[in-house]
């Protein structure tokens, strides 16, 4: 293979940050290769409303948030691959990267943006009314529910958190549970116990989340129950509610990467404060190596950064040469592990 | 002054990491106050057009976007102060916040974004064609001088990184430097020497930026040419430019926080990755604390994440003492430098 069928930039995933990494290396003359994924836009692109993103006074959808991300990066040339990354080799410069539909590509840089995935409780309803009254995030959707009651499921930190975030509008926030006990930390535990607006049902697991409308006559899809069992008894019965919010953790979508990129333990690919990955010339931004913060804004931020970062160092690789680069900055050329 | 005058969290300074963060608190239901400083917007509001924010595929200029995020983080409840921060003390808890108009604020949080201001040449012409010819940001604005020629004033690491950066584009990069040498790193001037469309005027100064246009007749100024000054021979002569970026420093608004809040020598507030200060409740986003990437995407990412590791902390204060939050912690009560 020679040298002109090496890429400069190539770009997994097409969330936020990464649509954002696609925008920033075009418009640095990089003509950058995206490869898309299964789901294009990522997570946003399966939410109702995004009200959270400064510029958007009015607010809008996800899918018009991606429509408008993709347009902006294909404006200054970034070129959008509908594809999905199935291998990549970080062990050898050029960079592999292999697809499912069995293209292999060479890069000189990779920005790595595929993201996280909510973990499902899997039960009828919620694929259906997700963006509809079932959310996976208390910061993003926590204002449309105001004076309303909805259960947060799930029994550990994260849970917690976000219940006692839901507090600040829902009249009520129930805690369904499948054990009696928390796994959150004694301090959140607390301050959930003397927060009038918490409830618990423990023991309780969601079967099915039920709605009204979204039956293609205008109406939209609205969450009136969730069809909840007592596993102590196994008594089952309807609580009715106008929302859902699942908190059972996220799955970081790293596996490809793994044996090739320093990898935490929960999943999340490494990075420092410049979004340099384990490997010099591989960078990462959004969810994949973000499990705080998780926001369309930061993540559009981190693929910037990320960009800016690889832009340069593909300035160091016009004078000089990868290994030289790495000896430069004191690094170990990459060993697979 | 009872408790009742507390303000939850004030938020200083009105650039997209200001905006971002008023928008994310008030979002939580914590009432933000945000003192917009002397210039509302921060340097965006002075950005002729800005493309790289991800979302606004057409492009919109600078004061439509600050117009945008105001509007945003005001519809959701952000009460905006038009007065200038003129002193702080974080030694006590809750912090004082105290104002150019006299007013003394308290406040149990608080969010720096008070940014940076490009060092200025102080030239005739400067002022009047900032974004019209004139620019303090390549990645920004490089995208508009395709085919142009264009002069980079100034001689460190910046002012090789950006003119590298703009060769990308422009036709001929001509870097003025006061000097006969570089203060930019070795490596860096190599690349510059290698590159054909990098030239330099040594030992020359801009002592005026000209242009067409721009006198009310309805066509935007345009700039043509820089007056230079050779400093060897004294020769006055107006060099033809489409473009003049200014790469001489950035000075961080932080002299209100000397003595408060840790501070790199180049004056830049010292945060973690999760935006927090020295001082525990203190958090900042935006250039104030970040010198390298300085886009308005990156500052907005910065003021969401300051925002809702601000939301942790107030959840925090609901249950515990200030001085418990520090023990727990391990921290020390912050003591006036």
């Amino acid at each position: 293979m020679t040298n002109n069928n090496v890429e400069k930039m190539i770009i997994v995933g097409s969330g936020p940050a990464g649509f954002t990494a696609a925008l920033y290396t075009a418009r640095a003359n990089l003509n950058p290769l995206l490869i898309t994924g299964n789901e294009i836009g990522g997570q946003v692109a399966i939410t109702y409303e995004v009200e959270n993103y400064p510029g958007f006074p009015e607010g809008l959808t996800g899918p018009e948030m991606v429509e408008k991300f993709q347009k902006q990066a294909e404006k200054f040339g970034a070129r959008i691959e509908y594809d999905y990354v199935s291998s990549v080799d970080f062990t050898q410069h050029p960079f592999t990267v292999s697809t499912a539909s069995g293209k292999e590509y060479r890069a000189e840089s990779v920005i790595i943006s595929t993201g996280a995935t909510p973990r499902k409780l899997g039960v009828p309803g919620e694929k259906e009314y997700t963006g509809f009254g079932v959310s996976y995030c208390g910061t993003c959707d926590g204002f449309f529910f105001r004076g309303k009651d909805v259960i947060v499921v799930g029994g550990g930190d994260s849970a917690l958190e976000e219940g006692l975030f839901l507090t600040k509008f829902a009249n009520k926030v129930t805690v369904v549970h499948r054990r009696d006990e928390l796994r959150a930390s004694k301090i959140l535990q607390d301050r959930a116990a003397s927060n009038p607006k918490m409830d618990y049902k423990w023991s309780h697991v969601v079967e099915r989340i039920n709605a009204s409308g979204g039956n293609g006559n205008g109406t939209p899809a609205k969450v009136v129950s969730a069809t909840l069992r007592d596993l102590k008894t196994n008594e089952v019965y309807d609580f009715p509610v106008d929302g859902v919010f699942i908190f059972i953790g996220h799955t970081p979508n790293s596996e490809l990467f793994r044996g090739q990129l320093e990898i935490d333990e929960a999943g999340y690919v490494i990075t420092d404060k410049r979004m340099h990955t384990s490997v010099h010339g591989v960078f990462a931004g959004g969810e994949i190596q973000d499990s705080v913060f998780r926001q369309v804004v930061t993540s559009a931020g981190q693929g910037a950064a990320a960009a800016m970062e690889a832009e340069k160092f593909l300035g160091e690789l016009e004078a000089q040469s990868y290994h030289e680069i790495l000896a430069e900055h004191g690094l170990a050329v990459p060993v697979l592990a």
